[in-house]
Formats: structure tokens, sequence, C-alpha cells
């Protein structure tokens, strides 16, 4: 078996919903699963120094005009949302409940996420949303909200978080394959390259 | 006559080396020619509160990594210098007085810099070298020395900086072509897409 393809990203990073669109296709050409790996880039901002796009001069300017050439160039639909960024523990936590419990439902719920904030204008800070989404996919409603808000989901959430940063994974997307890390939505061509070739 | 790709960038940047090998190529199998725009990623970070990407935790060590893999993945020299980064004042003061008197040499001199710094390991902040490096383009050697300390240099080179920032332009490399910016070097397959289809 090889190593799947991680695809580390914050819920509420406009790189990541593009990417989410693509990494599933991408890794099935070269027979490699991929594992999802939601985390908060805020924690990686602590290490790097470094700050949101949205919230900083000329490069939110800049992030906003490129999603929306994406969304056109890639004819997918995309839409800012009215408040963005927004906090995304909430949806790691219930993501990380699901990836435990109905490991399956994981991966579209996350998919799920991005498509509500960036497609929908959906508020995925709010459980009973996230709660819907998980539904969506199989999992009792309830249980999900709990999750949202969970002790044991907030400490799974902080050594995920801590863990990334302790690799050297500091943005979103950010994909690793075989130890190698791959920086940025943009970088697809090159990972899949990558994976065809074996490295180089 | 169609607008030329304008390629901004910091003499101190790896992935502006790089980009450098490409971008002339690129342009013109589109009938465009290039504007070499050196300047201060410093004075973009002013207004981005960013700072260099070699200095950042985190993505320090994942630049290197990249450019070494990228430099393989090209078959291209490269070999971070022990000092890096340097200042790039003198270059870009150097690079506009060839601009402005012998337009012909200035994009061969910009080479020249980005490989004496990337390939060579020589001290690009010193005068005598980047003197060398003009006259290797037929410049006149004591002249261009002179220009990489003349307050008339220092004063268009604010000025190019300071008119960078205020069109929006903060990292390096970038390139804008028809009022389109296009930011770092991953992003030359878009801007090649861009140029083949006038715009999406």
């Amino acid at each position: 078996m090889t190593a799947p393809v991680e695809f580390w990203f914050d819920f509420s990073s406009g790189y990541a919903y593009f990417a989410a669109l693509e990494i599933e296709a991408l890794a099935a050409r070269h027979g490699r699963a991929v594992l999802w790996r939601p985390y908060l880039l805020g924690v990686a901002f602590q290490a790097t120094g470094a700050r949101g796009l949205s919230n900083t001069p000329l490069k939110g300017d800049y992030a906003r005009r490129d999603w929306a050439r994406l969304a056109r160039r890639k004819g997918v639909p995309f839409a800012l949302p009215a408040v963005h960024p927004v906090a995304t523990q909430a949806a790691c936590r219930v993501f990380y409940w699901l990836d435990e419990n109905l490991p399956d439902a994981a991966p579209g719920f996350a998919r799920g996420v991005l498509d509500a904030h960036f497609v929908d204008g959906r508020d995925v800070t709010d459980a009973d949303v996230l709660a819907g989404l998980a539904e969506r996919q199989g999992a009792p409603p309830a249980a999900a909200a709990r999750a949202a808000d969970a002790p044991e989901m907030k400490q799974r959430l902080r050594e995920v978080c801590d863990g990334a940063v302790e690799r050297g994974i500091f943005g979103s997307p950010f994909f690793v394959v075989d130890d190698e890390p791959f920086w940025g939505w943009d970088r697809l061509p090159m990972l899949d390259d990558w994976l065809a070739r074996g490295g180089w």
C-alpha cells in the first residue's frame, strides 16, 4: 500500500475550496487515497508570524480577485461570504468526531463545509448548520452538534494543530506525500508530476 | 502593439531566479516583450506587514527545500549563498541606470545579478561586482559603479518602489499583464494560459 496524500487546510481558506475540488481525482490518478486534515491556520500563524490573506493589505485584494478568476477559469461556483474569514474550530471538531466515528463520512462533510461557506454563504461557525451537514453524510445530527463543543474534540484538535506545526506544516492548502511538502493550490501540478515520476 | 509583460522581482528572491529563466520565452510565445522591474520587496513588506520567506520560521525551511527540488526538476544550477537574503538597493540602482542609459543591457544585467547571487555565490551588494556585471553587458564599469550610490538613482528607485506598492504589487516574482496581476513563480502556467486566451 502506498501512503495517502495528506491534504491540510483551514475551512476558511479560499484556496482550500479550490484544492478540495481537485485533490481526490488527482490522487486517484496515481492510485493514492487522500487523508483530509482540516486544521487551524491561526495556530500555524503563531509559529510563522504570518496572518490570513484576507486580512493582509494588498494580498487580500489580490486574493479576492484571484479566487473570482479561478472560479471563472474552472467553471465552478464561488461567492465570497459577507463574513469572511470565520473561526473554524467547531467545523474541525465535528470533522474529527466523524473521522473517529464514521470515517467514510468525514471527507464528504469537509467538502460540504467548504461549499456551505464559499458557495452558499451559510454560517459554518454554527453547530446546527454543521450538524445538518453531518446529517447529509449519514451521521446522527445531535451527536455531531455536541462534538462541535466537546472537550475531548477540543483536545483532539489541539493535538492535530500542534502536530502539524511540529512537522513544518504552515499553509492552506498544504500537501504532504511520502514526507514531501507542497504548499498552495497552485502546486497541484507539481504534486501531480511528483506522484507520476516518484519524485525528482 | 500589445503591452509588455511586467516582471516585478527582488534580486534576493529565489523564486525570481527561477522565473527569470522562463519569462522571456513565455512572453515571446505570445508576441509580448518583458518589462523587467526589480524593486525592493522590503518596501512592499512595510505595506503588507509580511517578511521575507528566508527569515520566516517554517516557510524558510520549506523554501530552501523547494528551491533545491525546482533546480533538480528544471535541470538548472542553484546554490543558496551563505549570506542570504542580501540588500538589493545597489543592484536595483545600477539596473535603472542601465535602463535609462543603455536599455538593451538592463535585462541581461538583471539575469547576471540573479546568477551571480544564486549560482556563483558572489557579493551582489558590492558596487565593483555590479560594475563588472554591467561591463559584461557593454556598459562603462566606472559609471555603473557610481550609479550604485548615486542620489538620483536612489530617488528613481524610491519612485519605482512606491509606484509598485501603490499599484498593489507586493510579491516576487509578481507579473502584470494588461492590468491583470499574477503572483508567484508557480503562476507562470496561469499567466501563459491567460495570454493564450486573452483573459478569462
